[in-house]
């Protein structure tokens, strides 16, 4: 498999986005055919590496998904878990707060929806959100916010050192990408449903979100919870390149079917 | 698509179990690979109706599967949801109660997790565990027993009233089928996880499970939650009938993509 760590985000140094091209296909094949037949037996051998985490039932795995709209957090979930049944695959979507999760800490809603041990948890936006949004509109300072960061790497560190790895990944896509497929939102009756007009005053804040990211990637790539950042212009080599990296995880962790079960020898059901 | 009126529990009328066989194949064809290919067909068709479902945001429904020890709940689910990414589908499965759940009514777990609006929620065991465990093992008697059914109908009809689409199905399996599954379980190494010594005291209480199962059955097949019955020693046929029933749930609700936003109208994203 090709290698990944050139879009690990390192733990120390300054992150420039403009550093990576959105619109990269650095794991990309000669054809289409080729990177679909990769990607394929890339999401099988996923199905199949998630049954035996599943039956050790110690370890769990916390895939973050973050991005602009449009970016394909959606389309990157049904196009790596493909093959892999809701029995080890466990998503979750946060939205806007509601009044009860604003009553508490940001962590407290994302803490309660943490993986359980054998578990694939896959969460579509996250507590990074907490420091994009409030960031870009101001209603957080740069103190609350470097505090944030550091919370939320002890978080992350809590979840590593009880068996979870923690994978993030920022789906990178260029401006002009984003105006497309919000246009084609738009333009497919099938697909207006996706879009809200406040897409549109989010875009306005372009600049704003893309510093908020450089800066959280910055101060939140660390060893035990590192970002990887995904060009994703291209949607094929996206998932190529999710599934590659979640693949990448699950060989290192390798799951074992727990099979020492000595009360079951010569065990005869009648 | 074959008729499964047959395997619907009548709302009315003694149920016997031994009138359903476990092994019969009803919507058999001629070769597995024949079944094969319409359970790839019935699938993907299900992965297909999931999306306008989750885009309309108005209706759910929810799976509910029972069955005695291996009767093949988790492999139903790995079987029919083989295409449906975990965006449309969410599986919940019930354990023994813990402590706190104890603590409160024995619905109040499940209602916590049914399908929000645009979900396909799957249920592995549900509360219809509170009206087996504890009547088998005569923690309740007769009178409660009553009153759980009612209270259960009651919940379902609450359900069904507010846009979700109950759909049940006991996963029938004979004595026979389930030894050589419990000894398949002891045998493979790969499947000793699921095996738990616990299972042989379950499987002792075969015929006063079986008794419960007719009773529930009769008391809580409605005309707004049916159950319905489905032979399950054979795996390929059993998630062939159940993802029928599905898709015909799903055709006969007839999601569709929202398309009407007239404030969308000639926009154009800069």
């Amino acid at each position: 498999m090709p290698d990944t760590k050139k879009y690990r985000v390192p733990t120390k140094g300054r992150v420039k986005l403009a550093d990576y091209d959105p619109a990269a296909t650095p794991f990309a094949h000669d054809s289409i055919k080729a990177q679909e037949k990769d990607l394929k037996a890339l999401n099988q051998q996923l199905a199949r590496l998630a049954r035996p985490l599943q039956a050790e039932g110690k370890r769990s795995i916390l895939l973050v998904l973050q991005g602009m709209d449009a970016s394909g957090k959606d389309g990157t979930v049904r196009g790596v878990f493909k093959y892999t049944s809701p029995l080890g695959v466990r998503l979750v979507t946060f939205k806007a707060p509601s009044k009860e999760e604003l009553a508490h800490d940001y962590l407290w809603r994302c803490h309660a929806m943490v993986p359980a041990k054998g578990e694939i948890g896959v969460w579509n936006r996250s507590h990074y959100e907490d420091v994009l949004v409030p960031v870009v509109n101001q209603w957080i300072g740069r103190d609350t916010t470097r505090q944030r960061y550091a919370q939320i790497n002890d978080f992350e560190r809590l979840l590593t050192e009880n068996g979870t790895t923690v994978l993030k990944c920022m789906l990178h896509i260029s401006k002009d990408e984003q105006r497309k497929r919000l246009q084609e939102r738009i333009d497919t009756p099938e697909k207006r449903w996706k879009f809200s007009l406040g897409d549109l005053d989010v875009r306005k804040q372009w600049d704003d979100y893309q510093q908020a990211y450089e800066d959280l990637l910055e101060a939140t790539s660390t060893a035990h919870a590192p970002w990887y950042i995904i060009p994703a212009d291209d949607k094929l080599h996206r998932n190529l390149m999710v599934s590659t990296l979640l693949n990448h995880t699950l060989l290192d962790m390798q799951p074992t079917y727990p099979v020492d079960y000595p009360e079951l020898a010569g065990l005869q059901v009648v």
